[in-house]
């Protein structure tokens, strides 16, 4: 080892070891962590593959899929099981790379599971799990991806043969993005508007074959393929769908909730907010997993850092490790700070997610509004600070970050969708913004809150407590009068602007980026603004 | 054309054929531009080749290859000469692509012509000019980029045979990065240490042959190649070269300003800072570039949100086109605003250095030091805001942001270097700030300032004159105001540093993050900090 490398480690203040078992589930957590990311650095075959810096588009996608079945295979044999040791082995052998198969374990199957009806389940599930159907998730079209009620897609119901015509009517209404449908699946989840009897009954889930289970060729009436070279995502074949009045059978539209009769009766769902739960969790998933990768990145960057020496500061004198300058503190420790918030934050919501579906299905639903609001703004804080973080790290290792054998270039072109996909940042933080603007109408009204916002209730102290001994609690003090102040002048600018005459959608267009202001400093931020 | 750009076109305040004609020296530079870029655009030769966003690294090299000798072979055919001509023919037949040419024209020649003897020069050039030497700049090493002094390689003198021996004594010396040096080149100069007489006489340069000019393979004790994939840059060869004590004749070292004589004196340079010059020249194409690049990124960007609606705010109301959204303007316009000034202080810059240069001739070198710091700062500020702002532009037009079809990817990775190359941006921001302390002192020491920084000899009105009606120069006021107040600073910070028994090194490391800000500040920022 590098002995700068070694004199860096020496002068650690902290456990580094007690600091690796609180990140990764205690001493069991890490050895276990270890055992499987061993079995994947080691493992013969995954050495064999060419490296992710030398190869060409066809050798991603190629290397992706044989990496997924690979692991699949690997991981049965081994019976490996537990959701977070497929997810520490598969990490360890394809670190930012992409997984054209995860899509129909993480979409496509649960899909079936949550919103089929018995019969469909036992229908689709058997060869899907045997992976002789594989699928994705066909939500996203070339003219819409945040605003899914505007998708064009058609699925009209024919009582006559008890089939739904699947239709593209217009060029925007093609299928554009979703992964795994270029090249690797024969069935997708295909999101489309629902028309019954004369009516539109808005969008609604179908399980549709695209390509055959013998050559894997396009079905009739289906034009499908890969939409080409990407920033990065080089392993995924993120797909285009059309179709051309293409008839499905009447159970291909999934039942649990909402139905079609055979006759075109339509019978809408109960409860419409079902799909809110995983949404959360998919987005507390991404906050973890932006904390991860700007530690990987930060890693990357301070042990080059370290190692590098660069420029002579006194006449003669041995060059500084880069790491000493200033300057290169202020790049690099701020985000590796920002790193383990993100990962911790990622754990507790998590924990929060489960606390509060728990409390949801016995009935309780208070809290759900305030989980979902936190979601959507700590998704597109982690992943704004995360994209720009990760670049930032790679223009902190001068001319060799924009080399891909640093790994930067692989992180950051695979993190930074994360700030498109699962609700587009602007979005979110617009979501959670009008959530606050709506509690403080409430503590205007006299409500004490409670949970996440209950700091929108305090009133701030007369005097600031900070003082040269900087205490934590003085600064998220200072945090939370942030927001609050920042939510209230929302407000308020608004009411104004709606007393004035101003439509109410005119007056929050008129206030979004002070919206977005407010809930970046609601998320306490572990970062300057 | 899409009916919503023929709406927003039509709503224009100004008249959009005069601002073109502002930006590209008047009707008749407008004229000219369209009839080269028409060339460009309509070549039957060049529309037939693999577009940007479908090729592999092989093609992009092989195409970028092409067009560059297409390229040179249609401007000679049609006689067009000019430098601008050229270059506005190349922009459009190569937008934001690798010319592997491109490095002969402006290093390799250029450094002969200025550098060699007369005959050197008679030597070299003919070759060169006629491709039969092609050459390129190798000067970063493994280990060193910013630190030139630093380099490794050695090129050792021999009185005996009269030859230089080139050699490369560490893993380190290993010459990395230099563009075209991986494929294209058979030619190089080379940055060494150059030893004589037992002692080193520091950096030199060197016309050295590395590969044949019948088979094109290295040639004995040189090993060379491509360093592999990066971020962008798939079009350049950007290359590695190692040499095992390779001899070259003694007029391999251009000797123009300082020379090896037949025994082995070494006579040094009258003026050792010959190459000042042209790095200013550089720095503010940097600039120039940095706000084209970002133009073309704000005309995809901001073209796309007109054309793209998405989510309907009013319930059945049409979609607004995204343009209208505030959070969406806040995104376009301050980079739009940004492209324009780098632009003009591109220009501005241009005519700065030739108006310098003609007073330095004349002997006059008071501005020297000034434009110099000017240009470093700006180089860094220009390409900072450009690289993370093209990359805002891209995410802000969502998912599509992300192919490489919307071409924002292309100018991103393309133009991102920027940031590292021609003077690290830290080093050269911290390099303006010392100049700026330098000059503060001379202020504090009864000195009157003029030119770019006469500003720090101002005093500030007793109150800001910023009221409603906001004017340009009390904005301007402002700003020039907080950069004489962070100099201030850090001069104070510094000399109290060094007060308390800091050596001069070590207080300056502890302010260098101050240095920076007051740096960019300096610059009269278009943007928000
Ligand atoms: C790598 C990658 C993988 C993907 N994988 C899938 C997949 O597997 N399946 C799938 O279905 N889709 C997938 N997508 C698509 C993704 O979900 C969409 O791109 C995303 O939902 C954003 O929608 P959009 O592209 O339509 O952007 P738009 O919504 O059109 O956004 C464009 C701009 O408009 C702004 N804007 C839009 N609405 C508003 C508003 N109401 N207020 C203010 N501003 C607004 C946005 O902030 C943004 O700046 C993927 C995308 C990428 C990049
Ligand atoms: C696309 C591309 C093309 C290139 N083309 C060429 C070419 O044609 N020919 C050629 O010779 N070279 C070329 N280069 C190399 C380029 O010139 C160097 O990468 C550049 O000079 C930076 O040096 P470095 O990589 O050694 O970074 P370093 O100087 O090692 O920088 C690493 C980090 O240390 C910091 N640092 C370094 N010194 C200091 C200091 N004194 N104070 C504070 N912080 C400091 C930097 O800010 C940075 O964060 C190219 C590079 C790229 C990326």
């Amino acid at each position: 080892v590098n002995k700068d490398l070694v004199k860096e480690r020496k002068s650690a203040t902290f456990d580094k070891e007690l600091l690796t078992e609180i990140l990764y589930n205690g001493k069991e957590g890490v050895k276990r962590r270890r055992y499987l990311q061993n079995i994947a650095i080691q493992d013969p075959y995954l050495k064999s593959l060419t490296p992710w810096w030398n190869r060409d588009r066809e050798t991603h996608y190629d290397i992706a899929l044989k990496k997924a079945v690979y692991l699949n295979q690997l991981m049965e044999k081994m019976n490996i099981t537990a959701p977070i040791d497929m997810f520490i082995l598969r990490e360890a052998a394809a670190c930012q790379e992409n997984n054209p198969l995860g899509l129909h374990q993480v979409m496509f199957i649960p899909t079936i599971e949550k919103q089929g009806t018995k019969e469909q389940i036992e229908k689709f599930l058997p060869p899907a799990r045997a992976m002789k159907y594989i699928g994705t998730y066909a939500q996203t079209e070339l003219g819409h991806g945040t605003f899914i009620r505007g998708l064009e897609t058609t699925a009209t119901y024919d009582p006559k043969t008890e089939e739904f015509i699947i239709n593209s009517p217009t060029l925007t209404s093609m299928k554009y993005w979703p992964g795994s449908l270029g090249k690797t699946s024969n069935h997708v989840i295909l999101m489309a508007q629902l028309h019954s009897q004369g009516k539109n009954h808005g969008i609604h889930a179908f399980v549709v074959q695209i390509r055959s289970l013998e050559d894997h060729r396009p079905l009739p009436g289906i034009t499908v393929g890969d939409i080409g070279n990407k920033l990065g995502y080089e392993g995924m074949d993120n797909g285009f769908l059309m179709f051309n009045n293409v008839r499905v059978p009447r159970d291909a539209m999934l039942m649990r909730y909402s139905r079609v009769e055979r006759d075109g009766t339509y019978v809408p769902p109960k409860n419409a907010k079902i799909a809110y739960g995983s949404m959360v969790f998919i987005r507390a998933m991404i906050v973890g997993d932006m904390g991860r990768s700007l530690a990987q990145a930060s890693v990357i960057a301070i042990r080059y850092s370290a190692v590098r020496r660069q420029t002579e500061i006194r006449p003669g004198g041995e060059e500084p490790q880069v790491i000493d300058y200033q300057t290169q503190q202020e790049k690099l420790f701020p985000l590796l700070a920002a790193s383990y918030a993100y990962i911790f934050m990622g754990y507790h919501m998590a924990v929060e997610y489960f606390r509060v579906t728990a409390e949801i299905e016995r009935g309780n639903m208070e809290e759900m509004q305030s989980l979902h609001a936190l979601a959507a703004g700590l998704k597109a804080l982690s992943s704004d600070l995360a994209s720009s973080g990760v670049d930032r790290l790679r223009v902190s290792c001068g001319g060799h970050g924009y080399s891909l054998a640093s790994g930067l270039p692989k992180i950051f072109t695979n993190i930074t969708p994360a700030m498109t996909y699962e609700g587009e940042n602007t979005v979110m933080y617009l979501q959670c913004a009008r959530y606050l603007i709506k509690m403080y109408a409430q503590v205007a009204s006299g409500q004490q809150l409670s949970g996440f916002i209950s700091y929108l209730s305090n009133k701030p102290r007369p005097h600031s407590g900070v003082n040269e001994a900087l205490k934590l609690e003085d600064l998220i003090e200072l945090y939370e009068h942030a927001a609050s102040r920042l939510i209230q002048g929302v407000a308020m600018k608004m009411q104004s602007l709606m007393k004035s005459g101003k439509p109410e959608e005119v007056a929050r267009n008129m206030c979004s980026v002070q919206m977005v202001q407010a809930s970046k400093v609601r998320e306490v931020i572990p970062w300057k603004l």
